[in-house]
């Protein structure tokens, strides 16, 4: 019994090895093929939902589906099975996605309604944010994260800012514009103002009174400065974020402690002593 | 009598800490009531303009309105019994929004006219500027309007020129395209213009001439150019904010205490102090 | 006849101060009005082409139009008979959009055609860039010029680029989406690009295959990511100058001539000389 | 026939210089006339498609097409001959371009279908590409190209995002608002986010229901800010490269002429030597 448990353990540790890690040839073989499949599984649910490709290869599309689903449920009990503290995979953000992404089919035999197991199965593509954890992404990633959690409170200041001005404007206009100009109440004219604002312009409702007219430029005028400041935003924050990495990059002179030297440099530009000696 | 005054002072000054304090629980309390109340008038100013909304839902609303009135009416004398100089208060900015809050439901009762009255209470969302005051916001957004502010000459230079530029190109589209084509008075073609410039593009208008769509081309391509403008102003601004900031977080002269000094700096601009000795 | 002549020359002198001068009340004075001027001219090209005002207000509007034109020849010629080099202004970019200004009316009795004559009347506005060159403008004016030009080298490489992406991409679309689909010709086809890359979107025409959806989806994500360079090269250009005009501010140590030194330095840090005594 | 060999030697020479050469005359008068050549072509691939043009100049075009299908064949024929290692240029991307530029007339010789081949034309708008590795253009785009490269991670990353989020919002989108409202597959869907998310907003799609109107504002104000983050990695990029150009421009060491001093350096980073005694 001893004997079966160490072959267990071992079997344990391969899958692993295969399941979760990046460094081995099989580990990395079985990232490749896990992301192929859940292009596949969500390449499937879009499908689905074009009428032409659903008539002619329903059937095909339910197969694959049975494959995939079995696939998933597979990898997540070797997932379970292989990791040490299962319990913390099963209640994480990525174990809770990866036991979603088995149940769609499963469920599809007790629930009816396409529409609430279109919207589960689209989820199986949150399982393509693991790959920016790949080490090969990691360092970018990172960088854009924390770029844009140090600029939080800025923005968020700034998003406040705007749906103020959204909620001013868009009462504004439809006392201008009115019902009879497809501005038939607040809530649209306010998402008038952000189709605006943000410069998409549908042109489902636009102003049609000169006055109307006017105010729509001011407030075109207004979006296209505004949209400056989330990007000067995120701009200086990421130049910042560059100035440090590259400070981080260079060590200090041994001699004087001056940081801040050149990538090429032999020399403290400080105190002159030589760096390379160090 | 003149404990019966103390006891108004007492009330007074009580009622102080609570509405303009943020420190106490109770102040807390009193500015997260005051945020919800204000956002459910916000509410209901909306869901008024929306028909289903309000045939079925008609008196409930107009019963929360008389709440918000009553609630506004009693803070507003709160704040001008508590306060100690209540002449500047009333005339102040946020004073006169204070009061604009409180008079929709009992204007009603003498003007006739949804629309002003729409505008009116519209604008009790003024109050909600006052967040941004509150000291978690106030780094932020002053940083914000310190870069916002020093970059105003460049603005406004910049859309000197672009509405110049607006004009100009108005006037010859409406010769180009002409009346048939939608471009019915310069004002309308300025009004093209605006929406072409500012990437907007509804498509109430668009040039249906050769000659008309290749001038349009050039605009936008011009528009999507002058974007960069605004943007590369306000970034710019924002960086020098923040490598002020940078300076002031750098550690303070051991002998004198100034702060600000440079990356590389030796001695201390203030006192001369060597710093690398500390 | 000496005396006659110094009469004339004062008036000249006067005169020059009046019109070319920005210091003077009376100087100061004329610019404002000039101003005025000038912007109820345009006033009145824009409305003429507003037919319910035309119809209403056509002979105050004449009356006003000729008042202008008188006002614009009498500064003319008091321009040229003030200034010293006559004419050097008169063949001058500014000279001759002051000549300009004048004609409409003059060739309205000529010729006949409100479509050239509406252009030649809205060359008025041009005359408003003359306000850039106030000295309140001039510095903010010129440090958006100098960083414009800087990057004029990169933006004509960019926009080349982007022109022939423009074509290639128009000549696909027109085969992918065909004449029955709005894409009638190869023009046709670079305009709907040049309205997609820009993100302006009329909808005047767009794609209907999935194929061409596709592909359209491509051209706007890589116009999203396109407008990144102009923005980019804008705001590092400006951030250039705003360094350059720290720099320039700063006085150079008269000990060891080390630049940079901060606004309230009191002490060169790379010496430690006292700054305040030089 | 060693005679008639150094001939052909000079010739090859000759060619060569003109050809590929741009510090002659000829030179550049050639590369004046390829590019106005390389022009006419693109202009009249363009027009072939216009109608009205085709119907009246059709036998104009052919003629001039002919003309510039033998002056590209001669062209390309003089490039092999004159070049020391013709097959390296063959197989380069210039010289597949070059060849494909004289092949759409022979082609049309054989083939039929006028839509491959208009592809096959407008290839020749590659060669306008080479124009970009002249020197004058060559250290802007280089500047460009690095600054892109340099970021190409982050924009990966950036796009990987962005891409996953539309196929979820599209998702969401297909069931809240389905097939009724035009939304009428998922792949639809992700068209109509992606036009949105890009803020183009053509308007052919847009939503109609209450909820849908809410989300689709969501994502306008998700996209207005997202547009930000490909902004500020490339202004950050051009910024570094800037500071990196600007240390190329001080001042060499008078020792060892190391280049690329920080600004307020002593000693020069690659030789010790004291930069402040020169």
């Amino acid at each position: 019994m001893s004997k079966e448990r160490s072959v267990f353990q071992q079997f344990r540790k391969k899958t692993y090895i295969v399941i979760y890690g990046t460094n081995t040839i099989a580990g990395k073989a079985f990232d490749l093929i896990l992301l192929g499949v859940i292009l596949l599984s969500i390449l499937l649910t879009m499908m689905e939902t074009v009428k032409s490709f659903e008539t002619k290869y329903h059937d095909i599309r339910i197969a694959l589906e049975w494959g995939i689903t079995i696939f998933f449920t597979i990898e997540y009990f070797l997932r379970i099975i292989s990791i040490n503290k299962p319990l913390k995979y099963i209640f994480s953000f990525y174990g809770i996605i990866d036991l979603i992404a088995t149940l769609p089919m499963y469920l599809a035999q007790v629930v009816a309604g396409s529409g609430v197991l279109s919207i589960v199965r689209s989820l199986r593509l949150l399982r393509l944010f693991k790959v920016l954890n790949h080490p090969q992404f990691t360092g970018q990633s990172q960088q854009l994260k924390d770029a844009l959690l140090a600029s939080k409170g800025k923005i968020l200041v700034f998003i406040y800012f705007v749906l103020i001005s959204t909620v001013l404007i868009g009462s504004i206009m439809y006392v201008v514009e009115g019902r009879e100009n497809g501005f038939t109440s607040i809530p649209t004219s306010i998402y008038w103002t952000i189709v605006t604002l943000t410069t998409v312009g549908y042109g489902d409702i636009s102003p049609v009174t000169p006055l109307g007219q006017f105010l729509a430029s001011l407030v075109m005028i207004l979006g296209y400065g505004v949209i400056a400041v989330p990007t000067g935003i995120v701009s200086a924050e990421l130049a910042k974020t560059d100035q440090k990495l590259a400070l981080i990059d260079k060590n200090p002179c041994a001699d004087c402690g001056a940081e801040g030297h050149q990538e090429n440099a032999k020399f403290c530009h400080q105190c002159g002593n030589n760096l390379l000696d160090d």
